[in-house]
């Protein structure tokens, strides 16, 4: 996504400065048109605006304030937009240290994927100070269809996001388990998508994700380890809060059985692997090895 | 559902015969131009065809196969349709008995609710010989905005259904879960609402039952006693079918738990009261009461 979401703004006329510890990724933007450093503080030394676009909480510390982090070199009055799904918690406290160095904060988890990302049309859902929109508005605008404006404290955002998590995970885990009983009742798989594509059991998930299941294509669009990081996130929030949750953490359960499985790498929708495994249900087979497939090989 | 369904076949020109057990739905439905009986058996005598459309298995046994039941009076190649939401093995098994009175039958549960109904929309998963359907099709079409044909085989309908009924119970329950954990964390249900109906973490049932929290109004469009019924049915067929169904189970307690709470007769979306109950969330409030609710008290 870090990688679409920079060609987009290559494309728009930004000066773009960007950094990946892959040096593949690094090429590629260069090829791209964009500039590229060795280390996040090098990049943040020509930026007034940060986005960091990485995994979870670790790596977003890492970036910012690891050895050679952003922050070392960002200038006061500076934004970073932070757009890793992490907990709210570390959001907030995230803010409010980058608000003691003087650098405004965006929580600004996103929602898309990379092919979204690539046409710039993530949707952000984001809070954080006025001026910190104000300033990094034009770039805003650039990357996404949509940013919602969800208050001005840092955390909010990843809360709307963490919700968001918690159903799209619930979904996709239930898509699963419906298309595995499906068929192990001896329904077709192709007429259960169909059908209930246009029913009232549909999902933005279910519609997203069968279609994987249908190809037997599972080269990750998104690996099954996103959501075994996402709903933990949500569940250690809700236990934080004394709240029960037992849909997701029954969901949380099947995503750790895939792990469990040695699918963390594959598509979430692998998740229906777990019930093939314990039953033995016939899995639509792919018809022919892709490319992208045989190259993970 | 039926009500709609027989006013829509009057306003197309069917000539309509009913019978509800319930007076007030007689009486009304006279005032719509139909004809009405006593019982299902006196109906039946002037039908060809007979749609059976009450809420479970044990209802439409009765309607059948009761004292006075329409099976008695139904001429060699009648058909029935049988549109409950009922064990896949139900319907095949009452194919079959239909079959040897010589009586035709299309397993054909319905999805849209009362409003479709009304409008002659509702959508139709369907199974059964073709000759049934080649003589219930005026009417089926008059019905339904879609007829899906599943195939030959009575039971075929009801497990399409089955599995819409998986998701569309699990869905209902995890959009409790996520609007009660999204306001215990401190995040405004109107922003959830407006934010996850556009984003990946969207249900059919997520757009559709979260106004009803959010207006605070628990009118039963659908009770929460249809799931306990439905999920059951799932959990059922699983158990024969040895078939684990983790999440089924877990959204199945979420309905149960409601209908010990006393809310058996509250709409499905009342399942978020078990969250507010066990932890005293604030949930939106009714503006005024409405009179629908007001002649429920």
């Amino acid at each position: 996504m870090g990688m679409g979401v920079a060609r987009t703004l290559v494309a728009k006329g930004f000066p773009t400065h960007a950094f990946d510890i892959r040096a593949s990724a690094r090429n590629a933007f260069v090829k791209a048109g964009g500039t590229t450093y060795r280390n996040p503080a090098d990049m943040a030394s020509q930026c007034d605006i940060v986005i960091v676009l990485v995994v979870n909480a670790n790596q977003t510390n890492e970036v910012l304030l690891g050895k050679n982090g952003a922050l070392s070199t960002l200038r006061t009055g500076s934004v970073v937009v932070a757009s890793a799904t992490v907990p709210p918690e570390f959001a907030a406290s995230l803010g409010e240290q980058l608000d003691k160095q003087g650098v405004l904060m965006i929580d600004a988890p996103v929602s898309g994927g990379a092919a979204r990302a690539a046409k710039g049309e993530l949707s952000i859902m984001a809070s954080g100070e006025q001026k910190a929109f104000r300033k990094a508005k034009p770039v805003l605008d650039a990357i996404a269809a949509k940013v919602y404006r969800l208050g001005d404290t840092c955390g909010m955002g990843s809360k709307v996001k963490m919700i968001n998590q918690l159903l799209a995970g619930v979904h996709i885990a239930s898509a699963c388990e419906a298309m595995a009983l499906g068929i192990r009742a001896g329904a077709d798989p192709k007429v259960l998508y169909e059908v209930i594509s246009n029913s009232a059991g549909s999902s933005w998930m279910f519609q997203n994700r069968v279609p994987h299941i249908l190809e037997g294509d599972y080269t990750p669009l998104s690996a099954v380890s996103i959501f075994v990081k996402d709903l933990g996130i949500v569940l250690d929030t809700a236990k934080t809060l004394n709240f029960p949750a037992p849909l997701t953490a029954a969901a949380h359960q099947l995503y750790l059985s895939a792990a469990g499985a040695g699918l963390s790498g594959e598509d979430d929708s692998a998740v229906i692997k777990v019930y093939q495994q314990l039953t033995g249900i016939e899995l639509p087979k792919a018809r022919r090895k892709k490319k992208s497939a045989r190259k993970r090989t």
